[in-house]
Parts: C-alpha cells; sequence; structure tokens
C-alpha cells in the first residue's frame, strides 16, 4: 500500500426530499448564493422551485445562472465570476450533474482570484483560497458531488483540462435519488459508464499490495452492474437509483483510491474525445475504456484476469490468465452494450480523421504521457483510438 | 436504504514514518497539547520521544498524562481535565489504541463544559463543544482513530457507557503500520475480533435494501480474514499491517452505516462482561458474538446464509440458508480459535455466576432493550449469555 493522505469532509445528505434541507445547509454558509445549473429540466421538474423556496424559507438569497453545457464552457465560468462578484454571493450551489458541479467550482475558484481562472486548469497558478461549494445532484455520473476535481473546457483551441484541489470539495451534498427518476435512458447509461469508469482507472494501478481497496473497488462495480440494468428498465425504480447513487459518490470521493496511484489514461483519451466531437464523457469513456483495455491488459495480466473472476465471473480464471482477461474485458463491453452504449467509435459515428489532431493535443505534441498503470505519449493514443474504431 | 447524513472531516495521514508529521499537523490546532497514553509501550519503543521531538520542531509545547488502562476510567477522564485546563492545553493527542483515544475524547468533551463529563455518558447532557482531538494509531482494533464514538467506564458501579457525536471526530490520524509489529500477539488477535465485530454489527440489520454497504462490509471482512493470520505469523509484515489498520479505521468511520441501522446487541452484552470481569474488549467480543448469531440467526435466515456464502465461502448456500447460515457461525469460530482466541466464556474462565447482575445491569432492570435487528431485553441477555458459556 502506498503512503497516503485522505480526508474528505464533503457532508452528505441522502434521501428522499432531501433538497427540502437546503436552506438551512447553506444558510451557515452565506446569505446569498448562485443557483448554477444546465438547461430547463431542474425548471421543469420543479427542483428549482423546491430549491428557492427552502433557501427563502432560511433567510438566504438566491441569484441565478443557467445554460451549462456537457463539457462546461469557460465562457460561461467567467459570467458566473463576474455575477457572483456583482452580486456579493457567498456559496456557489450546482443543480445537476458533473457539469453543473465542476462549472459551478470553477467560478468558486475565479471568484476571489485576480488573475484568468483557467490558469489554474492549465497549471500556471496554485489555488489558495475557493468560495464555498455545495451541491444537489441529478445524474449519478460524474462523482463531483464529493471529489475533489473539476473538468472545463476553453473553447480557444477546445482544451478540455481537469484541476484538483481539496479547497473545492463541496461543503455540502444532497442526495435525493428520486431526482434521477426523469434522466432520459442515454443519459442515465452514460453515467453508469462513467462511474464504472472512475472505478476502473483506480483499479488498473502498479501500487500493491491493495488489498482492501481492489475488493471494495470490486465491491462497488458489482453493485453498478446489479442495479444499472434495473434503473433502465424502470425509471423509478428508488431502490436501484440510490445504490448507484451512493456507488457513484464512493467511486470519485478518493477513499478508493487511498493507497494506490490510479491509471487515468483512459479518461485523458476521452478528454481529447470529447473535445473534439463534443461527445457526452460517459459516451466517450464507453468507447474508449475498453479500447484501452486492449492496449494495457498485458501489462498485468493478474490484474485483468483478477478483475474478470471477481466482477465478471469469469470462471477457471487461474488456469488461463490472457484468456480471462479478454473475457472480462468482452463481459464489460457486453454489458455496456446491453445498456444500449455504443463501445466502437464507428457507433458513434466518428471516424479516423481527427486520431492525429486528438494524439497530438493529448500528447502536447508528443511531449508529454499520460497515464500511469501504462503509459500513453502520442504513439500509444494512436494505437488505442485505433483498437476503438 | 434508509436516509443518512453522512459526514467524516477526520484527516488520516497513512505510511511508514508518519508520525513524523505530528507536529506540523498539530500547530494548526494549539500551542500546547496533552499526548495521552497508556502503559510504558509507547515510550520503550521510542514513539513518545519521536512524537515529543516533533511537537518541538513545530514549535508545540506539550505535557503528558499516560496510564490509561484498556476499559478506560472516569477517574483518569476527571485527571486529564484538570490538567489541561490548569496547563491550558488546546489539543488533546492520543498515543495509543481505542483506550487511549476513547479516553481523550472524553477528556476533550469535558475540558469546556462546566458539570460532571459522566453527564455525556448518561445521556443527561448534550455536547456542545469540545477541545480538537487527533491520535496516533498504534493498535488496529477500535476504530476510534476515525469515529464519533467513546466507551469510557465509571468506576462507581462499574458502569460501561458510549457516546457518540460529530464533535469528537479526530481532527487527524496517523496511521503507521510498523507502530503494529511489537503488539503481543494476544493483543492483536483481540483487535481483529473487535474490527470484525464493528463490521458484522453494521452488517446485521433489518434495512433493506442495503446492497452497497453489505458488498463493503463483505470486501472488508474478507481482507481481514486474510490479513490476520499473517500478521500473527510475522509480526512485521507491513502489508498485512497496513490492510489490517486501514480495514480497522473502515470498519468503524461511519462509511459501512451508511443508509443501514446495525444492531450493536453484542457490543451492549460485551461491554457488561468486561465491566464485570476487566477483560479485553475484543476478547469478550469473540465470545459474545458467535453466542448472538446463535440467538439470532432465525430472525433473517437468508442474510446468514449470504454472510456465510460471500465471506466463508460456504458452498450450496442457497439450497439449505439454516445449514448455511450455522456453517459460517462455525467458520467464524474456527477462525478466531485459529488465531488463538477463546470463543466460549469457559475459555476465559468466566461461569454464569453473574449472569444475572450483568442482564440487570444491561437492561436497567429489566426496563431497557438493547439491539436492532433483534431486541435483547435481561431474559434475551441471559439467553445469550448462556449460550456462550
Amino acid at each position: 500500500m502506498d503512503d497516503f493522505v485522505f480526508r474528505n469532509p464533503t457532508k452528505i445528505i441522502f434521501g428522499r426530499g432531501a433538497e427540502a434541507q437546503v436552506g438551512a445547509e447553506a444558510k451557515a454558509f452565506a446569505s446569498k448564493v448562485l443557483i448554477h445549473y444546465g438547461g430547463g429540466s431542474v425548471k421543469k421538474s420543479g427542483l428549482f422551485d423546491r430549491v428557492v423556496a427552502s433557501l427563502k424559507s432560511a433567510g438566504v438569497a438566491c441569484v441565478e445562472l443557467g445554460g451549462v453545457a456537457p463539457n462546461p464552457r469557460l465562457a460561461l465560468v467567467h459570467e458566473g465570476i463576474a455575477l457572483c462578484r456583482k452580486e456579493k454571493v457567498g456559496l456557489v450551489l450546482a443543480l445537476g450533474g458533473g457539469s453543473a458541479i465542476d462549472s459551478s467550482k470553477a467560478i468558486a475558484m475565479g471568484v476571489p482570484y485576480a488573475g484568468e481562472v483557467w490558469d489554474f486548469f492549465a497549471g500556471k497558478a496554485e489555488l489558495k483560497e475557493a468560495l464555498p461549494v455545495a451541491t444537489i445532484l441529478t445524474i449519478p455520473a460524474a462523482g463531483s458531488e464529493a471529489s475533489t476535481a473539476s473538468v472545463i473546457t476553453n473553447e480557444e483551441g477546445m482544451l478540455k483540462r481537469g484541476f484538483n484541489s481539496e479547497l473545492i470539495y463541496p461543503r455540502f451534498s444532497i442526495l435525493n435519488p428520486e431526482l434521477a427518476f426523469t434522466l432520459p435512458k442515454e443519459q442515465a447509461a452514460n453515467g453508469v459508464a462513467d462511474i464504472m469508469s472512475h472505478l476502473m482507472e483506480r483499479y488498473f494501478t502498479n501500487s500493491r499490495p491493495v488489498e482492501l481497496t481492489d475488493r471494495l473497488i470490486e465491491a462497488t462495480l458489482r453493485t453498478v452492474i446489479d442495479c444499472a440494468p434495473r434503473v433502465l428498465a424502470k425509471s423509478d425504480d428508488y431502490d436501484a437509483w440510490a445504490e448507484l447513487m451512493w456507488s457513484g459518490t464512493i467511486a470519485h470521493n478518493n477513499l478508493l483510491n487511498a493507497g494506490r496511484v490510479g491509471d487515468w489514461g483512459s479518461h485523458d483519451l476521452e478528454h481529447e474525445l470529447s473535445a473534439a466531437y463534443d461527445i457526452a464523457h460517459g459516451a466517450g469513456l464507453a468507447v474508449v475504456f475498453p479500447a484501452w483495455m486492449k492496449f494495457a491488459y498485458k501489462h498485468d495480466l493478474a490484474r485483468f484476469a483478477q478483475i474478470a473472476s471477481r466482477v465478471w465471473g469469469v470462471d477457471n480464471a487461474f488456469m488461463d490468465l490472457e484468456r480471462a482477461a479478454l473475457t472480462g474485458i468482452e463481459r464489460l463491453e457486453g454489458f455496456w452494450q446491453y445498456l444500449g452504449l455504443k463501445v466502437r467509435l464507428s457507433g458513434l459515428g466518428i471516424g479516423a480523421e481527427r486520431f492525429g489532431e486528438m494524439a497530438d493535443k493529448l500528447s502536447s505534441g508528443g511531449t508529454r504521457q499520460v497515464g500511469n498503470f501504462v503509459k500513453v505519449g502520442k504513439a500509444e493514443a494512436l494505437a488505442i483510438y485505433a483498437l476503438a474504431l
């Protein structure tokens, strides 16, 4: 087990109707909040009004900024920063999924910073302070509701970059599985691919031994595999959504990488894909991750056989590690296809045309490598994208 | 899944030599700390001196109070409170296992409270504030290093009572598996029984569905079952101690009961046993838990069969739930015996003489029930103690 430091102070308020508690919770941090959200679904569903009512009854004022898109953009972050400064907002409250939350975190980072907020994502500045952030989660997927991460896309060059800091852990996150009932099937499936990818990025490690965290990750994967088809079959299955929503948080709250270094190459490979084609992150991962696995499995056959055996029930795995490893990858692809996900670029209508450009950006022109389990530079990225065709 | 609120802000600093960081961490909370510990082992091992040196180099002064016994006593807590007040201590730093940590938490509760600190344990006062607490763990067992709990024994009537509050979460806990290398085998085995009991108390629940947390608990149990014999066989097996130490924290940091109500009857039954005979908590649990299981298994055969199958590898469990449940209990007993633990009161030299007194205290003279999975009053307590003979 690697040495580690772990702390996750996010307060989770989980259950039916939990959004009614937002006013009381927000009041501890601010007298005015920015409600930051995506499209109109939070208004149509009545969630927005319930949140405003709860804030009002707690004596908390609010301003709003909607319009967050998947792969949230820097321009809207700038708008949010200006609004928070003008309105003297003390807390940024995200209503939605990973995009709304990541955009809220970036706004919170930018408000007290005199320079350009992109500096943090470009690795040119160190974050010293941030406004507090809170979330009401509507999409189990990104895990941003209890994570240190924010991923923002800079329209200038369509650069998609992630940033991590303990300062952007949400102060509280409200998780009500009912809020996911109205999620379109496709978005739900994308979320499942995102959650499973967060788990697998952590799983594929060169750190060892990592026995407890291996088992915890496998436990979470098996739960997701059991519950995902149930929410797709019955969109108001509270029990299954509850397991899935909590799994999504656990998958990304840093507990499951305590003492181990995850890979994260697939996330970088996907970021280039979704930056180039503006597809949903989860949809991109469903294509990239199996391709990465086919590229990487020989690096540690035993680890791939272990996940195949323990998570996918591949039998007789010890007798032929390679066959087990490959069967595990097939089962993952089969499961994702069963959920309606595409596991090949061709299924997304994407060809090889921009592979060179994507591999170039990923590797900063061939000078940078991503990934920890296996190193991925320009040549490796091209090989993996080709495996995804 | 039950509605829940979860927050655990304890900062974990894990790894070889991690105690060297105590000065830098403590400085954020206080300019003077109380170092609170048990016997002389922390001095003999050099740990105490290393801690003082780290504090000194960070400019943090310290006073010390040793002498914490297993089943920590109220009298020493009083002494610690007086010392902290006199010396204007700002942080209570526990060096040791659950007893030193629980005693430190009680001291921290008492310092700012004008009344008698036992009021909190007796349920007669509400905790409003406490000094910050931090820990350097030397015994993987109690999980108190990241828990809301403290258990103290009042010599007057030998009442052993637990208290829970978010205000006594340690601010930071330093976990260095090397510090467990010198632990006597018996204490190590007792710790394993304590960790496994914390996991099983949470496992036996009437809440449902609890799919993810079931699997996470099973994952942690399997890790403990794999690692415990290894540390007993080779006391300096860092890897196995690391898994065991982190499992002990995870077992009791409230993550694994998010969305479920654990039982905790066995803990109450054991508290009476160790209050009466002053045995180690883990040794008592190794006797009480199997007896409780034999008493309780018919309440939910499926759950007992599930743990037997998934944790103990009992085969063909679906075809005969009762046989599987009983086989699971036998395997637990066998495993604990293999670790050198006694699983019967007779093995501890304890007979039925004081059952009436213990059951009376447990049930407050027949007026109180403990446990959530099954209710245990006076008659049930007598039956369970009899099963433990």
